[in-house]
Formats: C-alpha cells, sequence, structure tokens
C-alpha cells in the first residue's frame, strides 16, 4: 500500500479526519481527501512532498480554498494546506516590499500593512491566502492601476517534489540576474511546486477616492467615454468595471436597498474610481470627477450618475455574486475579451444562448479597465436543472465564442479541473507539449497538483 | 564542412561579408562572425534557425547592437539580425496596444505612437530593437512608474531551434490561459529562442511634466526626502535618479555649460520627474514640486534646487555616459541594490578599490526609484591601463560587495558573455540546474546564443 507507507512515513502529522472547509469548494460542490498534511515550515513541506512522490502519492495543494476552478479541491488525494506557513513577514518600508509566508491571508497582511499607510494592492471579493493568489495570478477590480500579483512580486520560495526548497530573487525590483524560472510558477495551479512564501511590492495607500456609478446613453457611448477618461485621468483611475442591468438589479435587490439612480436601470452602467496620493487640498478628485460627469451630461453620453465618496456603491459592485446566487444556479465565466469585441461577443453569446439554453440569463458584469469579464448566466430556480451533458455543451458553446473573439478563458481566476478539457481544446498543441515538457521538469510523473499544462 | 553545408542549404541570403557595425559592440570592442543573415519573416528565421540546429552551427541573435553585456556580439559564430523583421505594426487605439515586429527600434516605434498621444514608457539613453529589449528585459528611468519590458508586454511570437513559430498570450491585460512559458523568452539574452514579435501595452503620453535637481544637506537626508516625496507624490513620481559628484561634473564637463546649481556642486543630487495625463489648469505640477522643495528648503533637508520644465536637466543626466568616458575608461557595473544597502555598499565599495585599485575613481549614479545603481568607474587615462586579469579582479571583488549587500549583480543590462562568470559564481547550483534544464529544452545542444544559466 503506497498511501499507507507514505502516512506511516509522515507519522502522527498526517491527519485522517479531515474539517468540512477542506473538501467544501467555494462555488463547486465537495471533494474528499485521503488524509491532510498541514506543514509548518518549508522544509518540512518539501520533505513530504519528496517522500510524496517516492511513495508514488498523490497531493494536491490548498491555500485559503476561495478559488473557483476546483485546482484546491482534491479528488481523493492527499491535501497539503498552507495555512501554517506563516514564519515570515517581513516589512521593509524603504523598499516597500514585504516577505510573508505563503499562509497568510489577503485580507491580514492589508490589516497590518495600513497602519504603515501602505497595501499590497490585489483588490477581491474572495480573501485568499497570499501563495493562492501566486499560484492564480490574481487581478481584481483595481488591475488596470496596480497590476496583477505577477507585476507585485519580487521574488518566491518554493517547495518542490524533489524535496528541494529554492529561492528566487532578492526582493528587488530592477533585476535580471536570472532566467525567468520564477515567473513558471506565478499562475501555476500548484501543478508545479508549492509558493511557501514570496517578496511583494507594496503600493501606499491612497489619500482619497471618488467614485461614480455612471448611466451611459447606450452601449455606443461606453468605449468613447472609456477612453476619454483613461485619457484624461490615467494613473488616477483606480478602477473602471461596468455592470449589466440583470447584474445591477440583482445587487440591488439582495441588499435590500435602492437604485442609485433617479432614472431607471441602464442596460449597462459603469463604476469608475479615481485615487490619488494627493490630500484633497491639493487636488480634488470629487471635484474633478464631477465636472467630467457634468461634461459628459451635457454631451448627451451620460443619463444619470450617482457620486458617492463612501463605501455605498462598491457596496453595490461586490453584492453582484451574491445577488446572483439569489435569483438561482451561477454559470460563472471569467474571461477577457479585446475590448473591440466585447459587445458583439456579448451579441453573439446572447443570440447563442437564446437558441440553445432559453432559460439562461446573461448576467456579465466585470473590469472593462483591464479587459476582465464576468460574463456570469443565471439559470433560475424555476427551470428543470440543467445536466451534466447540458452544462458540458454550454460552457463549450461559450468558450468557442470566447475565441473566435480572441479572447481568453481564463482572465483573473487561474486554471483548474473545471477548465482542463477547454484548455486542451484551446490551446494549439505546440504550445502544449512546450508547457507540458517544462512542468515535467518540475513535477515528473505528476504527483502534484491537478492541472495538466501538456 | 558542418558550416559551408549550412550555408550552401540557406543560400544565397547568407552573407559573408558583413558591415562592421555587426560586429562593434557598443561598449567593449569587436567580434568577428561566420556570416550574417538577416530573415525577413518568422517562418523564415525559425527555417534556418532548424538548418542550423540539424548542421551543429552556432548563432547568435542580434537586434540594434546596443548592448551592454556582449549578448550580441558573435565571437565566430553565425549571426543572425533581426534588423529586416518589420512586417507587422498593428496599433489598437482602444486597448492601447501595439503587436510590432522585432526589428522594429524604440525610437520608431514612440514616433509612430507619439500623433496618438501614446508611448511604449521604457525611457532609455540606447535606441535598441523591440526584440532586443524583450531578450534584456530593460527597465530604463521611467521605471518607477511604468515598470519594466516584463511588465509591459501583452503577448510573444518567437521562433524556435526545432522550427517551431509560436505565439503566446492573446495581447490581453488579464489572461492567465497558460503557463507563463512567455514569460521565459523576456530576459533570456537570446539564448533559449528568437523573439520575432511582440504585444506590447502602451501609455498615455503625460499632458505635464516637472523636473528638479535638487542638493540634499548630506547622504542622510536623501532616503527620508525619497520616502517623503513618493508617499506624497505617488503615481505622479516618473523618475527618481541620483548623480554623485563626479557624475554631474563629468556631464556639466562634457556638456561645456554651467553648473544648474547656484552653490558648489553638492556629493550627491537627485533628480525627481512628475508626470500626469491631467492638465496644467487640473494640477500644476511645477507648482506642486516647487512647493515639496521650498517646504525643505525650510526644514534644512535640501540646500540648493535648478527647476526646469525643458529638456536641460534630462539632458545633463543623460550626458552622463559620454562624461565619465572623455575622463577615461569606463567600468560599468549595472546592479540593484536594496535601498537600505545603497550607502553601506557605496562606502564598502570605495574602500575596497581604495585599497586594490587606487586609481578608479567611483562616479556612481543611478535609478534611485527603482533601486537600479550605475556603479561605473573611471579608470583615468593618465594612469597605466588595467590589465586583464586585473580587470577580472576588480570586476569580481565588486560583484562579491554586490552579493553580500543583498544586491543582484544585473538590474536591467540582462545576461551576456560578460556577465557569466559573475553568474557562475553567485547563482546557487540548484537554481542553476533548475534554469539549465529549461534552456536544455528549448535550445538542446546549446548552439544558440551565448549565455549558459546552467
Amino acid at each position: 500500500m503506497t498511501l499507507e507507507a507514505f502516512l506511516t512515513a509522515v507519522g502522527p502529522a498526517a491527519c485522517a479526519e479531515i474539517e468540512p472547509r477542506y473538501l467544501q469548494g467555494a462555488r463547486y460542490g465537495a471533494g474528499h481527501a485521503a488524509a491532510v498534511l498541514k506543514p509548518a515550515t518549508a522544509a518540512q513541506a518539501a520533505e513530504w512532498l519528496a517522500l510524496a512522490q517516492r511513495h508514488g502519492v498523490a497531493v494536491v495543494l490548498q491555500g485559503a480554498h476561495t478559488g473557483l476552478v476546483q485546482a484546491a479541491t482534491p479528488n481523493g488525494q492527499v491535501l497539503l494546506s498552507t495555512e501554517r506557513l506563516r514564519e515570515v513577514f517581513e516589512f521593509d518600508p524603504l523598499d516597500r516590499t514585504l516577505r510573508v509566508s505563503a499562509g497568510f491571508k489577503l485580507s491580514e497582511v492589508n490589516q497590518r500593512l495600513a497602519e504603515h499607510g501602505l497595501q499590497f494592492p490585489i483588490d477581491l471579493s474572495a480573501d485568499p491566502s497570499i501563495g493562492g493568489m501566486l499560484a492564480h495570478n490574481t487581478g481584481g477590480t483595481r488591475m488596470c492601476r496596480y497590476g496583477d500579483v505577477r507585476a507585485n512580486t519580487l521574488g518566491l520560495e518554493v517547495a518542490l517534489v524533489n524535496g528541494e526548497v529554492l529561492r528566487f530573487g532578492h526582493g528587488l525590483a530592477k533585476d535580471n540576474s536570472a532566467l525567468a524560472v520564477q515567473q513558471l510558477f506565478i499562475g501555476s495551479s500548484g501543478s508545479l511546486g508549492l509558493v511557501t512564501e514570496a517578496t511583494l511590492k507594496l503600493a501606499p495607500l491612497p489619500k482619497q477616492s471618488a467614485v461614480a456609478l455612471v448611466a451611459p446613453s447606450g452601449l455606443d457611448a461606453v468605449w468613447p467615454l472609456y477612453q476619454r477618461w483613461m485619457g484624461e485621468f490615467g494613473a488616477l483611475v483606480s478602477a473602471f468595471e461596468g455592470l449589466s442591468a440583470p447584474a445591477l438589479a440583482a445587487a440591488i435587490h439582495v441588499q435590500g436597498g435602492a437604485s442609485p439612480f433617479a432614472t431607471e436601470l441602464p442596460p449597462y452602467s459603469l463604476l469608475i474610481e479615481l485615487s490619488s496620493e494627493l490630500s484633497p487640498a491639493q487636488l480634488n478628485l470629487r471635484e474633478l470627477l464631477h465636472a467630467a460627469l457634468e461634461s459628459a451630461f451635457e454631451s448627451g453620453e451620460v443619463v444619470d450618475a450617482a457620486l458617492d465618496n463612501d463605501e455605498g456603491l462598491w457596496g453595490l459592485r461586490h453584492a453582484v455574486s451574491e445577488g446572483l446566487r439569489e435569483q438561482g444556479a451561477v454559470i460563472g465565466f471569467d474571461i477577457s475579451l479585446p475590448r473591440k469585441a466585447v459587445w458583439s461577443f456579448r451579441e453573439a453569446a446572447t443570440a447563442w444562448l437564446a437558441e440553445h439554453f432559453a432559460p439562461a440569463q446573461v448576467c456579465d458584469f466585470g473590469h472593462l479597465g483591464d479587459g476582465g469579464q464576468h460574463f456570469n448566466l443565471v439559470w433560475p430556480k424555476a427551470a428543470a436543472p440543467l445536466a451534466k451533458d447540458d452544462s458540458l455543451r454550454l460552457r463549450t458553446g461559450i468558450y468557442a465564442l470566447v475565441a473566435q473573439h480572441g479572447g481568453s478563458f481564463s482572465a483573473e481566476h487561474g486554471l483548474g479541473p473545471l477548465l482542463q478539457t477547454t484548455y486542451d481544446q484551446l490551446t494549439p498543441a505546440p504550445q502544449r507539449a512546450l508547457a507540458g515538457a517544462v512542468q515535467g521538469l518540475l513535477n515528473p510523473g505528476m504527483g502534484l497538483g491537478q492541472f495538466r499544462f501538456g
């Protein structure tokens, strides 16, 4: 029995009694695991990964288990949780960097940094672990200003299945002294090695922000407004989001509040946020945004707008997911598209759904500022549940349209078993072969993780 | 004769008569080549790389030949120049992206983009090709605001020695649909494959900027000023440079102008640039910078300053390299350091040089904003020239001090034969082994390029 031999070798640290939170995925049902391991150090993690490799035992890595692509939900393997990897929290105020163990959660990191006026500027609705964020290169709502996890990572420590613990990078912003091997681990879905620690680039907390929810006169007005405001405000723009009417209506409903608009909900709304390190006395963002909205109102491109300095509009934005779940079963698509293809994709996908999956309600929203889209569907409670085969057919159909429109089938949630078939179908064979060879170098025998890049 | 067979197979496109510019390096002497190839398409490049691989012929890649680490200066190999790779120049104003062939030069790209109010925001003294910039992940003076080439690259096309032409990425900002194999080519020194095309992320041209050259009261005042101004101005800071007195004096001398300071040159000066997409009517950067300087003057942290809206101060900054060459032989070190170690490294290196290489004059300058340092030395014309062995001993000694201070021996010029020994000495064996295995996957037989990562 290879599993038994492995568990004997690990000793009492291997726990067979597994709390439900390790097994229950954030969106897509529960898994099961042979045992759960919780290493407290990178060396211990590497030792156990090497033992598993030698015994031919499959291991799945898990951070805070908030992922949406099933990468961390085990399917019978041994589960390795990073939640006890909390040895390192080394903050350098002059370089504005943080060396931090993988087990810390984003919210903890930002709570500790706030008193120094700094943040790790990846803004998500979920609260993942730092290791999980690295494994999936999360993006979030403020990516148009700050970039993704990759752009904010200056160094890594990883534990490999050969038992080595390797450090990459010196935590320096400007460094080209090595081949970019460390980049491979970012977005690798826990299928190359375990990220045990990262050195993160921090950003100052803005001293002020101004937020508006805007009703454009129609879809035709969206990109002209986007271009004008990005051109005018540039680096001040910290978010530029889009909300379809059904998505906004669901958020309003679940919050039990009133519409922020005086008029009826527009087919598509924009949420724009400006923020700055300058004080309002140096530059008043609220006035600046107000003037831009006035001018767009006068030109007829904007028909209504709500301007907000507090958290109300963001609260509404972040209530969309919960609002949709209230309406029925959510079928999520985390995609990105060239901006010129956003409306044509939306039209084509909506028409295709109407023909093939009539009950599906398109409730899309997303990050216009960086091109990410949550093309989410609600399958109403009143409709007959979607059979597994039909569900696969629906997903395949939508992803084919994404590809036809030059888009990506995975924008910011990363890769996991939920996307394996799509990856295999849409990734050209030579690229897959090369990625598979790289994966084979680090994870020979494929005992680690649940995603095959080859 | 394998070379002859290869050249016969390529046919008349292989040119044995080679203009000097392909052989004369930008800083470190001339090389020699068996022939020069100038493919016009990615497919042609891939075909020739595969032919060379089959015939066991070594190939060196070259862009605009402006590099400073000898990576593109051949040492007897066949030279492949990318200067005819100019098929693609596809600009998307809505996504603010540019698909561009490797053979375009940075200056050409930015000239064409300027009429659209956009730029590829990597600011360098040299004028490299886009392909060369990718191969070395160049940084430059505005990296503290815009990031390096890696942070501004959204897609790649590469020609491999197996004859394949592969595309990576969809040109999208938010995309995690693949293993980050494309990242390996960025900063790979032309030793994995040939970058034939890239999709670049563009930035708006600022509508205004304000520049000041500042004399702090002493080295002790530099980091407090840096922290205060970065905290106050944040994303408005587009450059934060440092200049030692000998570097600034050399620049003033070669320009034949007067000192920008009323008082004598300070031991170390700062050049700070603010820039913004806002108009001066919305936010007056010159006033903002002036107010910050006044306040620092009053607190005694700044003793003199020159404020400038035109190109004068930048002209001076960019004249440093030429100024140093006028003084003698330049020994360049392109390093980066944690900020807390910058002064202690400088002191240790200056003391070590005084003891072992007394004629060497420290004329350092660099990018305080991103941690990059050009710890450049001038070996005076009056001194006896440095013997080759001594030169190696000098370099090894300085790089050892860089490593002791937690720094990187290559910040923004990339890797080439000039740094091979240093790389081998300072990179831990397991990291080298892994990088070498990755290189071996793409470049089996090591027929391409001049840098060994393993």
